[in-house]
């Protein structure tokens, strides 16, 4: 691919709580990955954010969450890959509804949280979500995780006719599988602008990060996740569509 | 039109906790208003609930509540139009995820407890709800209680271009203008399965029921509300099933 | 009574989110009107905010409210008398256990939101929470809106041997009767602080108000209520603390 | 002990569902396990369990869970030592202010479901239960499983001045070191009203089990778990009732 797309979460406020700076953000991405009610977002807030999001083109994704509001969907629960189908279809749903309402659509899923995590640790779930796109229809991208080795999660996505958008991070160290290094981990977490910015440039041109035992780390992204949180985010965000040299466009929505 | 759709309200446990005998009733109906979440029904039981619609060929509508589950959707709530709006597009999305999972699409719209009484009762309600349907998709039908006088609901479905159901009940005694008698009023509701037979061959010929006041009441109803709930209220749809001399078939799904 | 005490709405962030600032706040008030898991506070929100309130010998106070989280308690619920009750009994109890482990104690009770609304324009409803305390504990003091008239509710309090603390607003503009002006009319809320402290002043010395309408206005409160929402509702408070020329100073709990 | 008390999972109801035979049950019963409103039991439910406890000498005891309420509870939910704790105190509060409102109070605690099970497997849990009661009150008994080897967990009590009760179940098998065997193994539930009879005077006259393994089994029971689900379980309270001669009896409540 020529281009590192920007997706970030957003959405994230739930009926009098305000949570990050959506509206500063939007200009600058290019996906977003919309809370759908279960660990954020409710039926108002998926309104407005799906109306900012297509005054700025901003292609529509699915963020379905384990249902947690009070965890904010980051505690993994013990769902079997039914549930967990279940949760994708009425989740994804919500926010099509919500969505065709103003003219838009869905155009990829993004698990939240402990659900993303599990599904990156575990294949079986990763094979429930996978599944369970295809039920819904197979034309929605995933976005997960890039690794070094993708090639089981390609294979699973392949067998079920669903597209993979593989996503990394600009702002997180990486081991030498291409897992986040866990945030307890001193460095784990780039704070210094001019690291961010590089390391994104690396990641757009397809060259090797250097993972955090100083092995050279491939990492094949299609989108960039980056962060709407608050005003150095945003900041960073900024850097880093400028640094990419290009504005945001609107993905091919299926 | 030729013949009275029987529906149901129907998928109304959640979770642990079961209501309703389903599987009992879905072989004698034409349409399922399935809940939602909101009310009751969570994203499994609304698989389970699609599931087994679809194999009775029963038309899937979406049963769309306020935010109350310890309520189950009974209480008033003061929503804005636009929240009302936002609750149908977010629930009416839901289920429509679950569905497509299983190659069903929601195919009409009954809004459940409160929220359909404050619609009967409230114009401007009733308005934000035919809007909300239009601006989902305009061909999904609204299913709404059959008056005396239907012109002002329909003068406004007409401007949204939405179909209006018109819903009246073979056990429930009605009032000259065409509302139900309330519950707390000895005789509102009918307990003999003969009375009940006979309202619903009444309301099959387009023929007049007598009011509470001893008018005449005409009532031009599509669809007659039948009850799951237990035994007697399944034998019942039985012999209105048996009486109206006809068997279940599709509506049209939009 | 010689000092007006200052309550406070607080505690009402909720799981991700945050609301308000608490700990800017809390040392400048008396009694901290503690959100209980209905409309706003978490169990661990909860026990963060009792800290907070007894490392400032802060009176704790609940502040229960309707089922509604996405509305925050704003929204009226048709609630029945006993419902009222049950909601009273379970959030005062909650709040009293997470105190409890802390070594504090629910001292007094101040509904929220629509359930204080409709407790101050329904006598049944007033009657329910009135005699709902008495059930729990007739030494939990009730927060209640000072008026022009308070005979009625305080005839209702003897009866049930429970102690009313009547409130007032230095920010805000009243009614002949004592309501608060609707915050849709132009001058309803005070912005300009000397207004603040010369409306705080007035009622400290149990001097009469300017009513809307012209008319003096003489409420016999015991509280003024404050807010910790923003920098400068904090600024206001901080004067206020100033102009009333005392420290803030523990109630005796019952 | 001379005694084995029967203690019940109670108020297991919640809004419009119903779950249990729960007024059938009471009489049978000594301790009752009551839902505080996070797997089951809304305030409404909770007040009602609690006068049916109350009018049959029922000694309270809180029943809290993890916040699942469409899962019951039964999934177990990655949550801090603190957060454990916090959620007892709201719990256990909350069913206090109900049943100080008619004039009961809680005498014990026995966590539900995925709760109960996470402390039984994870000392650390057990650790976060223990301190949690004490910091609330250490004169409220912990109920847990009697094991073959209790010694830990009564070192861990001891230390903080807290009583456990330890049940036991007539109705399923034990492995060797007095784990419940797990419901998919067969056998692991007895159905035979004799078998269960039989096990609960076996436990009554503090005589060993017969483990899964052929081994004995000695557990020392202070109560046995009974259940009210359905007619047959009700009939095998009343037989183990009848079996171990004696009436219920109001527990010594802190």
């Amino acid at each position: 691919m020529g281009r590192l797309l920007l997706n970030c979460d957003i959405g994230e406020s739930y009926g009098a709580w305000t949570m990050g700076l959506d509206a500063d953000v939007m200009p600058y991405i290019d996906c977003a990955n919309i809370a759908c009610g279960f660990h954020a977002g409710d039926p108002s807030v998926m309104r407005k954010t799906v109306a900012l999001a297509l005054t700025h083109n901003v292609t529509l994704g699915a963020h379905p969450a384990y249902p947690d509001l009070v965890g904010f969907g980051r505690r993994s629960m013990a769902c079997s890959p039914q549930e967990i189908q279940d949760l994708l279809h009425y989740q994804i749903g919500a926010l099509d509804g919500v969505a065709r309402a103003q003219g838009g659509r869905v155009s990829y899923v993004k698990p939240h949280g402990a659900m993303y995590n599990d599904m990156m640790a575990n294949p079986a779930q990763l094979r429930a979500v996978i599944e369970g796109i295809a039920r819904y229809n197979a034309e929605l991208p995933l976005m997960l995780l890039a690794m070094r080795d993708n090639s089981a999660a390609q294979a699973m996505a392949d067998e079920f006719g669903v597209t993979l958008w593989f996503e990394a991070f600009a702002d997180r160290a990486y081991d030498n599988v291409g897992r986040l290094v866990s945030r307890s981990v001193p460095g784990a977490v780039h704070h210094d602008p001019e690291t961010i910015i590089a390391q994104a440039l690396t990641l757009s041109r397809g060259e090797p990060l250097i993972a955090s035992d100083g092995s050279e780390l491939l990492l094949n992204a299609d989108t960039l996740c980056v962060h709407g949180d608050n005003a150095s985010s945003i900041a960073a965000v900024q850097r880093i569509r400028q640094a990419l040299g290009n504005t945001p466009a609107q993905l091919s929505a299926s």
